[in-house]
């Protein structure tokens, strides 16, 4: 049944519970088809014998330039990543500019070199493109939209379908990195080293965890809604329990600090390079070796652990030794986060 | 070399000269490979034997609903023709939406219905998505991105380079349609019979034209620009002069009473259901008539022909038996037109 909302609120566009239920109860309606259903971070499809992976992303972070990063190379590691989590090998991208009249034609400049540069990194091309540009005030600044090609050349099955009891749950490294930083450049923190964003092309990694371990069951890159809201989908998909683990979960000192400054669970905050692997037990010793040895890897660990039941739940086991159920997000703490 | 403006102002989204100097001077040389210079609606590549298109564009019309149409279904006809016009039999979409905080769900469902009516007329599926939401006043109301990947099936060779002298220029039908009803909506000329958009899926008029011309040369919809912009961009891809013929040009008496009413020439308008194609002499006749007899082609002409000089211009050949040279669209006459 079709059900769309009154009105629409931030917390539409968090990644969060008040996302899941617009995709689910308005858009997956309308459009209903099992590529779409399928709710992964690209659709699969097959062609003449070739398998691709298809993604889109628009990107309305603000501010518009960062710590670590920017808009521009923020839209092209988003749908780099999106593509690279089916085991998508990215291949072609598009890119499409919404300018405000008036914008500085060296910001411009600035944005396009960041993207550049990311896209000779990922090894993809931009092969094609659209500007547009509207009256100063209809837009703030600049939105990017990126969608992407991607050719799956292994036999791979990775699905937030897929997570069985038993599996591991790994992560390559911080916790919450870009989400605090650009909360901290949006409160004017004014911290001594300010908190840098974690953006970042993460295919390269995939393709080094696929090659020792072709039988991942579930990749995802936890961007909005964070660790907590992916592993909660994740949960929901496979019908399985993830149970985390307190006293493994990587975060920055500083970007703890800032958290609890601001009363915010870097949990539910975004991560622009970071990826959740759900392996089987047996190989998430070699898995973790290969991120590891990777430079966007280095402090890979293992922070979990996917349950038979409670199905569709996620809970942390605390240093402690108690248990936390960890929910999916609700409310919006950060609009145009990316 | 790469030159930036200084300033980023309407008329780099106009479609025209200057939205040509940016992509030119600024984008290409950031991006720069074969696919994206080619400089056409899709930018086709081969993978494993397949031949693909690929396209994107982002729309930010306002008024968001309009006779004769919507942000909704333009959204789908425009990536649907832009791969239709390098003969690609179009499959799959993306839709990346950004709302505004406070929109109206009866309006976001209003442009979903009419999304998903357009796709199912087209063919097409959306098999992935992107909602963001941004506070109110930092967008206006809603923009959307498609992007989409067709099939070419066929071996044509379709593109902007490939216009030959002595071949004709078709139509599908009148000139200037959405740009001036979309015009007439901001002017508030309250004319007693609206002026209607007339965006349509070109699929299938396409599919009907390569059956019985497989050798096309040329298919561009002269969307921003209009009808005089994209056969300049023509001209000069395929370095030859193309003469138009004024007393064959067809309009609608509604919108020539408009244009000369606001003093604009409808030919620098935008269409999103229209069709330039350009074919030899010989086939023309085959073509005009299947593009009769095609609902969205009823009202198809022959306007026009290309000629070996003068290289990269376009000109009228006037109901008088002069001529008038047609340069492409400076100034940006209408922002957010699509």
């Amino acid at each position: 049944m079709v059900k769309f909302p009154k009105q629409i609120v931030l917390d539409h566009g968090s990644g969060g519970k008040a996302s899941q239920e617009l995709i689910e109860g308005a858009f997956l309606p309308f459009f209903d088809n099992p590529l779409l259903r399928d709710m992964n971070d690209s659709a699969v499809f097959e062609i003449g014998g070739v398998k691709l992976a298809f993604s889109t992303d628009s990107y309305t972070v603000n501010p518009i330039i960062f710590p670590g990063g920017d808009i521009g190379c923020l839209a092209i590691h988003g749908t780099v990543n999106d593509l690279a989590m089916r085991g998508a090998r990215p291949l072609y991208l598009s890119v499409g500019l919404i300018l405000e009249e008036g914008m500085r034609g060296e910001t411009l400049e600035k944005i396009l070199t960041s993207m550049q540069r990311a896209a000779k990194e990922a090894g993809v091309c931009v092969i094609t493109g659209d500007t547009k540009v509207v009256p100063k005030g209809q837009v703030d600044k600049i939105f990017i939209n990126t969608s992407g090609i991607g050719v799956i050349e292994g036999d791979y099955h990775i699905a937030g379908q897929n997570a069985k009891p038993g599996d591991l749950v790994l992560i390559n490294g911080t916790i919450g990195d870009h989400g605090m930083c650009i909360l901290s450049q949006r409160e004017g923190l004014g911290l001594e080293t300010p908190l840098e964003s974690d953006t970042a092309p993460l295919n390269g990694l995939v393709e080094a965890i696929l090659k020792v371990c072709p039988d991942v069951h579930t990749m995802r890159d936890p961007t909005r809604g964070g660790v907590a809201t992916t592993l909660n989908e994740i949960a929901k998909q496979s019908q399985v329990g993830i149970e985390l683990w307190e006293d493994k979960l990587p975060f920055k000192e500083s970007v703890l600090g800032a958290a609890e400054l601001l009363g915010i669970d870097p949990l539910y905050l975004a991560n622009e390079g970071k990826v959740l692997v759900i392996v089987p037990k047996e190989k998430a010793e070699d898995v973790l070796a290969v991120m590891q040895a990777h430079p966007y890897g280095k402090e890979a660990v293992v922070i979990g652990e996917v349950k038979p039941e409670p199905r569709g739940k996620v809970w942390m086991r605390t240093q402690l030794g108690s248990k936390r159920l960890i929910d999916m997000l609700t409310g919006e703490p950060l609009p145009r986060i990316c």
